[in-house]
């Protein structure tokens, strides 16, 4: 039975138990209360799933949708080497998308809400005529001087990766495919997960941040190809991609020889890998290498560089060759 | 010719002149840093408007549209008396929608972020396949102790609400209607510039929460029964609204003879008049009506008062009948 939005906020509430203790008012009023964190900035940043476009119903539990939506918000913070404080979930819902799904999503959205101290503490429901909308903002801190950027490298600085590429964009393939998952190896079936349930690299970003050994910083939401150009152009510089130094997840490489089809495009257009690029001035690479160690279990990767020229190119066998275009949803 | 969402990011960038002291970073990166108000608290309230849901796009103006977005997201502010620092604006747009729209839509919004200093600093736009969905998250910043929540009315405490009711939904009806507008009189005009173009009731919310007479309030986003029986619930008191107090908008008031329509039940259902609802302690009453003359012209007129026992009312004639229910969109 469809509920009305006062009955779906009053489960929303309920789900949210044990705020943090910066929450001086959370879900329930107008408005959320937060005690900033002292002497640090605030970082905000929005992000949206949307039926048909990002996933489908089809494909994706509400769990996953639920827990993909925060995910990819706080990627965006992780980009910054920023701490989550809150997010705020704002949900266009079709008629008739039934109360279990509802709690599932929010179940899924809680849990990593929960696990990154993004306390949920803001809600809006409405009705959609059209998909499942999903819009989440997150709130988080930064210490001064302490935040990365997309601009601020330059021609010399290294291009390292955060991770494995290609993990998503295969998964996606696979759901896309039709192919029953008991077909699948281990590797391959890991890039599902990675496709549903992308793990924002937050602590990496803040260890990064902390060192300031990056010069800049962007995650790769629309692929590869696409945060290295849009990371270049903002610091006014070209870019070089290393064709043999681009870590593809060992599951996409499976996925591909299975299909014939061309790794590297995979692991370049592919997108919501949510990993992270960071430049890095050469001459701070060991203070980098070693931050990076405080990211987690997580390898870094140097993939390419910066180049003083604007432009983006893909270096392969020691050719320069143009570099693809990014990810379209 | 559609544009991709690169290039629309980048328009959206162009219309954000000249960023308030407080956004350090502003649009066009992963996220938006800002500089907290020292000493105050951070308010974050997240808001959305969905075609065929809470307007048409035959009968709104682009530039309405994104007014009202940004509007009603404000007016939760509003509510809290807290003052805007920073507004974040996510797009689900389908697919044709005018670049010329799109244009007059985000000019529409940020004419009123600069106009109540709630700087544009994040966006987001995704495709839709369905309506048009704008959702509008709202940073602001309030002094501690300052601060106003549904939560705190008691037991004799009197209800006033700002400026006058039904003029929003008066408008609607007379949009739904399709009548010229020519044929209407000069309040009734009116009428359709409330429902389309909201003014949050920010200078009163602050004047209100900084002089501390109030005990509760509630922006009027789903009409006044639903308003006060909100804040009621949320104040463990029960509600009596008092009919001949409650100011029905002149133009309101006209259409209303005009249909020979209910205009009581206009005022007290209708929605989208986001007029603020507060509660008062009567011996603080003096203190609370000088301070809302430091609202601006906006008047306070006294509706009601709070109840022992939970419950909502209507006091018609001296006598008591159950409350209406609120409005849905």
């Amino acid at each position: 039975m469809p509920l009305g939005e006062h009955a779906l906020l009053e489960r929303l509430r309920r789900l949210v138990r044990s705020p943090p203790p910066w929450v001086t008012l959370g879900i329930g009023d107008d408005a959320a209360i937060l005690e900033p964190d002292r002497g640090t900035l605030t970082v905000v940043s929005t992000d949206a799933l949307v039926e048909d476009v990002h996933f489908r119903r089809s494909w994706m539990r509400p769990r996953a949708i639920g827990h993909k939506a925060l995910a990819v918000a706080l990627s965006d913070l992780a980009a910054m080497g920023a701490a989550p404080r809150a997010s705020l979930l704002s949900l266009a819902m079709p008629a008739g998308f039934p109360v279990e799904d509802f709690d599932e999503l929010l179940e899924g959205f809680a849990e990593l809400a929960s696990a990154s101290s993004a306390a949920l503490v803001g809600g809006n429901i409405a009705r959609s005529p059209g998909p499942l909308v999903l819009d989440v903002t997150v709130v988080g801190s930064v210490r001064r001087r302490r935040w990365l950027s997309r601009a601020g490298a330059h021609e010399g600085d290294e291009l390292f990766v955060t991770g494995s590429l290609g993990a998503a964009a295969a998964g996606l393939a696979m759901l896309d495919s039709g192919i029953d998952p008991s077909g699948l190896d281990e590797r391959e079936r890991e890039c599902i997960g990675r496709y549903e349930r992308p793990e924002p690299r937050l602590r990496m970003g803040l260890a990064i941040g902390r060192n300031r050994a990056a010069t800049a910083a962007i995650d790769l939401s629309d692929g590869l190809a696409d945060g290295a150009r849009q990371l270049a152009a903002a610091s006014h510089c070209g870019v070089v991609v290393e064709a043999g130094g681009v870590p593809a997840h060992p599951g996409a490489r499976a996925w591909a020889q299975r299909k014939g089809t061309d790794l590297l495009a995979m692991v370049l257009s592919g997108g919501e890998d949510y990993e992270l690029l960071f430049a890095v001035n050469p001459r701070r690479r060991k203070s980098f290498e070693a931050a990076a160690k405080k990211g987690g279990k997580l390898a870094v990767t140097r993939i390419g560089r910066l180049a003083g020229e604007p432009g983006a190119w893909l270096e392969r066998d020691g050719r320069l060759e143009p570099l693809a275009e990014g990810f379209s949803h």
